[in-house]
């Protein structure tokens, strides 16, 4: 644990001097500053939030490209939600972010969104890139540095980090849980399968889940069918109208239902209006959306995987400005903390913020 | 989202001052810095760590009383890790952690430490209450303000707040999992039985996780019986010959092994020992400790609870100061996020450190 005192003696000046600096008040040379920053890289000294302050004269502006914050069953309102609270933080040192919300089922309000960003007086972004197709050529253009949050690009040159989450892990997870939940029921000869929803628009995120979970389910329950069941819109009354059809076409019930994002909530609706058979029947989806836990509380929804959206909004603007004001090295990939939420865990969960 | 501007308008003063008494240079009257805290307290403003360097000029000297870092396999050293993270960014401002180590198993030893944190110079402390019967009549003396951290004691009057986990219900999910895992093994008619690892030491925490794992086995799998293994010590060599005994007087294996701590790696590393018939016995336990993640990532221990020791420790003094220094509000619970660990996702926590 390095002191300020060790940073006066490794730079060869004053505690006073060292305490001007790192507080930024009173008069010192940019020379003498330089030492101290240096001496305070060498001696590792805990970087807080103090030194995101320092000598900052200019104002820097950031920009946010993200979807509209009540889509996805409201999971981009958290997403702001960390982000704003970081532009607070760091509004005292006279920065500003701007976000550029777009409709993540439309190329061209993506479009608009990322070149209005990318025209806007700023020097770096935070891009959810959900529409990976739309955002590729404007990205390789621009000479400005971004970092990805939710979803990834990883072979774009300008790309400074990734902050989200091991999609393709939480599908294996999806699966690991699954097969336990029904592991008791699973029966030899029976014809069984397990639904997987898959839901609106198309990211690698999405992808990659089904994928894990396909992958686990294939290699540790063979014998178990899964049937896809593809829904168009997100909307609540889509997905019940298009499990209706789906539920009609095939009498049997499924063994168990996966759903590839926060649309979980709309499936565990409609589970509950059908009845007691149906609110059976094992769920595993993702994210926890305020408003909607009673279906996790309840037990309609046995496990629920988060990736927590709030801290990855926060850390995401922390990391673009430690890179880009602070010029520290930041990690080029930050994978959250895959949370497994379930009935018996979820009031830990809720009303306890991890920014 | 309150800014500096508001405050100045709130205030009625500008913002430049404002701004000098918030970072603490430059000149401004008591009575300036009053209407300050008094503008930033009503309109929410983001308390971030400058607040915490708000215009102190004393000292500040807290006491922890903490068992020794080696105990329990290693898991108060990751409390402390947290209180030194957390001591050293508020030592910039002049404060002082100090540690006071005893010996969980030793009363005279709980009590000395406790005793040298009392009569030492400190505003107040952080207390972790592994030996309530040891700590009740000191903390009925003093004046102290304390916060009490993984144990809780809760009807001590001078108690400021408690931060853990909720214990019981950490126990009624690891029945549950524990349920899901034998969920496939357990047959009809036959004997088959659990065997719950009751760990050296007794206290609240552990009484209750047991407590909570009961209730849940009972309600939901009343045919599976629970056998009880007492260990005496916590050394990993006497937990082998305690399950080695066992296993000689039962001949059949458990259907599944519940460790109400971080013994859960002993009990793992006899299972590798004894061949893969053993190290297939769904094993459930807590705690990550960082060197014995292996047990994990080969399946031996099927899921581990954790209860984030660094994030508790760093909060606990956080909110002491809070509490003492800014005379801020703090919950009187705070209660950790219980996470579920397993190798599907433990990658995704070692080093990533939620403080």
């Amino acid at each position: 644990m390095a002191t300020m005192k060790d940073i006066a003696e490794a730079a060869g000046i004053s505690i006073g001097t060292v305490d001007r600096i790192i507080h930024n008040r009173g008069r010192y040379s940019e020379e003498t500053a330089e030492l101290v920053r240096k001496a305070m890289k060498e001696l590792n000294y805990t970087p807080n939030i103090h030194a995101r302050g320092l000598k900052q004269t200019k104002k820097h502006i950031f920009s946010v490209v993200l979807p509209k914050r009540e889509q996805d069953g409201g999971y981009w309102r958290l997403v702001e939600e960390g982000i704003l609270k970081a532009a607070n933080e760091l509004a005292s040192f006279g920065n500003d972010i701007r976000i550029f919300p777009f409709d993540r089922y439309s190329s061209a309000s993506c479009i608009n969104a990322l070149y209005m960003a990318l025209s806007s007086d700023t020097e770096g972004m935070l891009i959810a890139a959900c529409r990976p197709d739309d955002m590729r050529a404007p990205l390789e253009d621009t000479d400005l540095p971004y970092i990805f949050i939710d979803t990834n690009i990883p072979d774009l040159k300008q790309r400074t980090a990734y902050i989200g989450q091991d999609s393709r892990q939480s599908g294996i997870l999806a699966g690991k849980l699954m097969s336990l939940l029904i592991s008791g029921r699973a029966s030899a000869g029976q014809d069984q399968y397990v639904l997987v929803v898959d839901p609106p628009g198309s990211n690698f995120h999405l992808y990659n889940r089904i994928e894990g979970f396909r992958y686990y389910m294939d290699a540790v329950m063979p014998e178990i069918r899964l049937i896809t069941l593809k829904a168009e819109v997100d909307n609540e009354s889509h997905f019940h109208s298009r499990l209706k059809e789906f539920h009609i076409k095939n009498q049997a019930l499924p063994i168990g239902i996966f759903a590839a994002n926060s649309s979980v909530y709309y499936i565990a609706s409609f589970l509950e209006k059908e009845g007691d058979e149906y609110r059976s029947v094992p769920l595993v989806g993702y994210d926890i959306i305020p408003g909607r836990e009673s279906a996790i509380e309840k037990g309609t929804i046995d496990f629920i995987l988060t990736q927590q959206p709030e801290v990855q909004g926060y850390r995401g603007i922390i990391m673009l400005y430690d890179h880009i004001v602070l010029r520290k090295e930041v990690s080029k990939e930050v994978i959250m903390p895959l949370n497994i939420i379930t009935r018996e865990n979820i009031h830990t969960f809720t009303g306890y913020m991890n920014g």
